[in-house]
């Protein structure tokens, strides 16, 4: 099978690899139709790894996709031959006491696509289970499909965040995900979201959407913009999507007594928190990993107009040309906000 | 001061009463703009008394109040004169154990406007606590603000159904309550609303709004769609606004199993409710009581443009014209949502 | 394999069944050790079924058991040959939509122990899903292993309850779940607990536990009561465990403004609900249905000696001698809690 | 008036002092039975202040009190002379955004006994209004009264970390914060609490309580005790209550995930929090101020035997003595939780 090859740090292929198409009872088989480039497949291309992840075999990447079911297996009931689908690519081990709670994203023994040692999804066909493996309505394209994946950040991010209806946010770093956030945070039940960053170019991108305020914190003073945009209340909840250490630096000033802080942004070290400053405002704090039960809230978001990702996605690529795409998107234009591959 | 009286049953005038202006340090005095026309006005009109609140003596109408502040009392500070407000019409004892929970919707003694003995605001002045009135935002108008009210019941419902990003709702009943929990459901996080009724005229207000699906219940099988639309899983969430005694009769079939029910509407005689039903796919059901902390959050939601109530202005009236309003609300015109009076 | 069957309605026979004992590979085989006696089996018993469970062909008994695993498939890992353990008793597809959610409890495709067509467990040996078995503490006996499942019921009426630290609680029944509920709220954090009924036997087995305060409704007026006992504003949570019509009348009096219902018990046909009172303090209602993610939950509790079920045991019989079990159980004496076979 | 007064930094006299005593309408007079010692009061004898509240004036100390009500307004309804009360020592402005939403401890408007400049209770009588003072049950002594307001601290914690029934829970420093949550967890829903320090005195008082389990750090390896006592899972809950900036390192390894933490202790300088490891368990962070609706819970819990507070008095001086009260407080004896004066 042809597939988008991770030889080793900073060394790509599209060549024939060996990858397993069996189908289990409660499986599909499916015809990759579009896959999107992640920030994670180029980290992998860059670094070769990601914290603990290190890649040491050949793997594929990809696991943003979208594309058609060609095979089920013999227990399979809710898909069929034909069915346009997206993949929830972390699939977690359902006997597992996460799992049996519902939050199977933390199950330690989750497998995901394209992080070492398992293949990714950027080739021609894949094997999937059933249980993760959502049908796509019928005004949702194959390219919104493969967007869902990073949408579904945003939403485990939203869901997390606990919105009461008409809440205001505030989203730090306006890169893909901080959009993605912002996006969800609007849906999700927010009346107004700020995004700040200090590129406008990204917030250029966010702004366009109704609902969305950016702010270049180079040109204004958020927190006084805030300030006087809530009556010295602060907004109710801030999502922190910029990884940045320097974020963190103040970040209680934003949000209003008894809201919520969602660190979405990993930052690469341990982080100086002021706990006094959270405890004052008795401040929640929540974390995200990934996702779980988001795929198909994010799909009827897509569905129903609510949500619109086809702005977001700023270069197509054919799957010959697939290495083309990585080093764009290693190349980090600000104008860039998701690249996809069609197969 | 003139205003318009409910002598009693079936008779209104608009003349003079003796109504208090004293200015306490935290009140203000509000020039009354815009009330709008709601149905338990025109259920005092009509029948006198509402469960336990009959009226027994002259009493003002009107609770659902913009207008303009011209006098604050000497320790007021979030507002100042010139103002443009809306009001939340129910005042608690904020010392009370409901309201120090945060609750003060259902402290016993709250007084509320219109609601008998307590004269309401279709008059051309007002004295209100500061803390219960709340500026209106620049591109608010007067019209609009006199629809906060009837909207903070829609969103303490959507408040209360603690809608999840992307959930779908039904809302069963179409009339004013019904359509703006409908717009605060889907403000507030969902992704679509089916909307059940009898009328087509309702049906027909209410579909206009994108996301909001009208299912008229004589001419579809309800619990078909809905099982089809959602991959015989049910909504998240139904909310029912019909106050109908047949609505409640398998109201669970359409909800999804660990999903909610929110009941708006209020049945003159308790319903028959099947609890096994209910237990099989363990529901919640939320019950609503007017709303607390919701006239800031909705506000901002009318102000970011994600809810527009314009359209369900269907007829002003100058305060002269005080009475010919309130006949034309209790004809019941279907394509009625809500009447206005300006002072 | 020797089993209690029920043949049909009202005829127990204690004989051998052909029972499937294949272990996969991630079943364990348990020597089963107690088994409790519940009201459903009893029902089973009498009436031959219950609701639309129909007894049409011989069924073994019985789904309160703790054993010994004899037996492991070969990729379990969190349990051994000699392991002393209890088992929750349904058991879901976990790919479902429900199961991912983690509400498994309300997969529709649960199957359940000594539910038709489903075999129960009063056999020598089971076979069963390693997930669903859990190891019993050291300090746990195989008695209380049994107990786990019925104090389930109450742990999940507790968890659905969202009990605040320091709640006060109304038990109206003290069935067995009417006592497993209140020893439930009471572990789960409740201050103390009011348990009403009509059988003064009843009532002194739930009062011999500290914090349990026992009303006799035909003695003391329950409502009076609690409002002299709540400075006039009514218990937190109120816990239906009753089933009786009866005790939906007038419900809404013995629980505060902002407070909860769960309803645990199951009425044969739809109740009365006053919608309108239930609003006016904006009650919160929940159901149960068995119960999910409990059983670790519900071991912790009775292994920390905060939970001790070992009172409620009013009878143990050989396994040779089950039918009689089950006669005793059918003539419901007031002073029996549960009834146990030992194997 | 006569009362204990911290002159300056490390200067103390027992002397008469101007304090108002009008009694407003909604005010009670009350005649001070017992005060407790509190750390902040020791804090600001020994040091003059607090962050950044210093004590630039003389100032009463004291604020953990229980008297009996010797004069009432003229609008009281809940209490009456005689009453035997405690009191609530954090005054908000009821009118205020925070109030009305139920979180009134995090106005910033709030005003606290003896925090710079608003004088504490150690002196005869006080005036308080009526709504932060709670009747104590018959049962409930002066002494158990004055320990409401520390123990409402670890009431707080155990509520913001939403307790689910038969959680498992570890806290971090056996100081009198760490006990009082310990104990309002194990009250509030804990099977087991894991309780860790260096100091084996502190351990040993802790540890007297059933469902305590001590850990001396320094002796056993906390990490590797929880994972073998928990299936490798974690607790569900942890407790920082020591401010100590070594606990912070490694936090994350306690809880298992999807657990929450509660920072309860205060540490001077910002903390390096490890953002990755808190997101890889999707770990909840609460945080808390004081207290707000934790009174009457607490009083409930300690009326009904749940929680005994008396073992944790280790002193009781006279208010004549009550300078020796606060050095021995000062002294940091470890075999001392709560020193308490009687007036």
């Amino acid at each position: 099978m042809r597939a988008l090859v991770l030889e080793e740090k900073l060394k790509l292929s599209l060549r024939d690899i060996d990858l397993p198409l069996e189908v289990g009872p409660r499986d599909v088989r499916i015809a990759i139709h579009t896959v999107g480039v992640c920030g994670s497949d180029v980290h992998y291309y860059t670094y070769g790894g990601i914290g603990p992840f290190i890649v040491k075999e050949p793997m594929v990447l990809g696991h943003e996709a979208a594309g058609t079911v060609v095979e089920i297996g013999s227990e399979v009931k809710s898909l069929k031959v034909g069915d346009r689908v997206c993949m929830e690519p972390g699939v977690p081990d359902l006997t597992s006491k996460a799992s049996k709670l519902g939050i199977y994203n933390v199950d330690p023994s989750v497998t995901f696509w394209a992080t070492p040692p398992v293949h990714g999804c950027l080739t021609p066909e894949v094997v999937f289970p059933e249980s993760f493996t959502y049908k796509l309505p019928d005004n949702v394209s194959f390219a919104e499909g493969a967007m869902v994946e990073p949408f579904a950040i945003g939403m485990q991010a939203a869901t997390k965040a606990k919105i009461v209806p008409g809440d205001t946010a505030l989203v730090i770093g306006a890169g893909p995900i901080g959009i993605m956030v912002a996006l969800a945070a609007l849906a999700g039940g927010c009346s107004r979201v700020y995004i700040s960053d200090l590129v406008n170019e990204k917030l250029a991108i966010a702004g366009r959407y109704e609902g969305v305020i950016p702010v270049n914190v180079r040109e204004q003073d958020l927190k006084a913009k805030i300030a006087a945009e809530t009556e010295n209340w602060g907004v109710d909840i801030v999502f922190e999507a910029s990884g940045s250490p320097r974020a963190y630096d103040g970040i209680f000033n934003f949000v209003r007594p008894g809201g919520a802080i969602v660190f979405v942004g990993l930052p690469v070290e341990p982080i100086a928190l002021d706990i006094v400053s959270a405890s004052a405002k008795e401040v929640r704090m929540e974390t995200v990993f990934r996702y779980a039960n988001v795929f198909d809230r994010a799909l009827a978001l897509i569905a129903s107009g609510k949500v619109d990702l086809k702005p977001l996605i700023t270069g197509t690529y054919d799957f010959e040309e697939s290495i083309a795409a990585f080093e764009r998107a290693a190349s980090a234009n600000p104008n860039d906000v998701k690249l996809q591959i069609t197969l």
